[in-house]
């Protein structure tokens, strides 16, 4: 069993995008963000139930493949989740659709206090207040076994990796600059001490950087 | 003739460092920082005038053979030249020995009035006073058609990035996280447009990427 962390980030670092609007309330670099990842078969199939056979099937794919495999239970901030853009609509169910693709228990951290969502294709929304390692103790407990992946944003992931509670760290870095919105890599100076670090690059471009221990 | 940047950094986008003190005058990151490259063939003969053979042979050999070949002029902060060091020692020679690396004519940014230096081995290090464009302007005046480089440090870069004077950029990052210091990729946003991205990652770990247009 191990704490893993997989996310998407651009060249200088920034983990989330900044030119949501009404009117596009993703934003375009969210899109060239996540490019690569959502242009794999795996996602495709997972995310999106597109059956069809289409999407890449290089290096991204393998690391969809493998962001699927093996978690026994999630954690996740509440802007993850999307408690900030309902805040106080007790009926959302978060943005993440019917299904989501986690398929196993997750826990998203909020001091608000909401019951449990059971959704299809077994994925369970727990809400809970807790520091990062009891949370994880309660994650810990219900992954069988599994891995237990610290989902995001990057500000909890930064709390995890400063707690030392993470065993493998993967970033997508994709060759962009988005100059602005919270950097993973803040305040970090000497994470790297006690993993190994490994690289590769992917046929669309994308950096993929793996710390493990 | 294209104007080039080359320049080590790290994980987290610093390309300075912090733990410099009087008993390590050049700080433990630093030579974090430097090692792949330190460690080539290339930089052992052309920097340290070591013609034993030793040194690394792969990729980032590749990236520091390029780095010396076809420069015509150079254009440097008066940080990295070394004027903040001695500001007020006009013997002061830089910190580059009495044969730099260089074999062409500098140019130093500062607005201190110091005469040329002519050192061995074709370096020549002028002292001027000019806006990015106008250095760039008498750097290729003097290139024979070579390409200029911007050497450093990054704030001199990131001026010439944001002038839009940049034909190649190339990084090599290497997998620390620093956590403080002067970062390239502050307010480059969007700088990727108009370039070409490609990477590689060496043996030694270090991503090599390179913008070109």
């Amino acid at each position: 069993m191990a704490v893993r962390v997989d996310l998407l980030i651009s060249l200088d670092g920034f983990a989330t995008t900044t030119d949501r609007t009404p009117d596009n309330p993703f934003g375009s670099d969210w899109s060239r963000l996540v490019a690569a990842y959502v242009g794999t078969r795996t996602f495709r199939e997972r995310v999106l139930g597109d059956t069809s056979g289409e999407g890449t099937t290089g290096v991204d794919d393998r690391y969809a493949r493998d962001y699927f495999e093996g978690v026994g239970a999630e954690i996740m901030g509440a802007g993850m989740f999307g408690l900030h853009d309902y805040p106080n609509d007790p009926n959302w169910r978060g943005w993440w659709g019917d299904e989501p693709p986690f398929r196993c228990p997750v826990f998203v951290l909020t001091h608000q206090s909401r019951p449990p969502l059971t959704m299809a294709g077994g994925t369970r929304f727990s809400f809970i207040s807790a520091a990062p390692i009891d949370a994880l103790a309660q994650a810990t407990a219900v992954a069988n076994g599994k891995d237990v992946r610290i989902g995001g944003g990057p500000t909890v992931v930064r709390d995890y990796l400063k707690a030392g509670l993470v065993d493998r760290l993967h970033v997508a870095i994709a060759p962009i600059l988005l100059g602005r919105g919270v950097r993973l890599w803040d305040d970090l100076r000497g994470l790297e001490a006690g993993y190994a670090a490994r690289s590769e690059v992917a046929e669309s471009g994308t950096i993929h950087l793996t710390f493990s221990r």
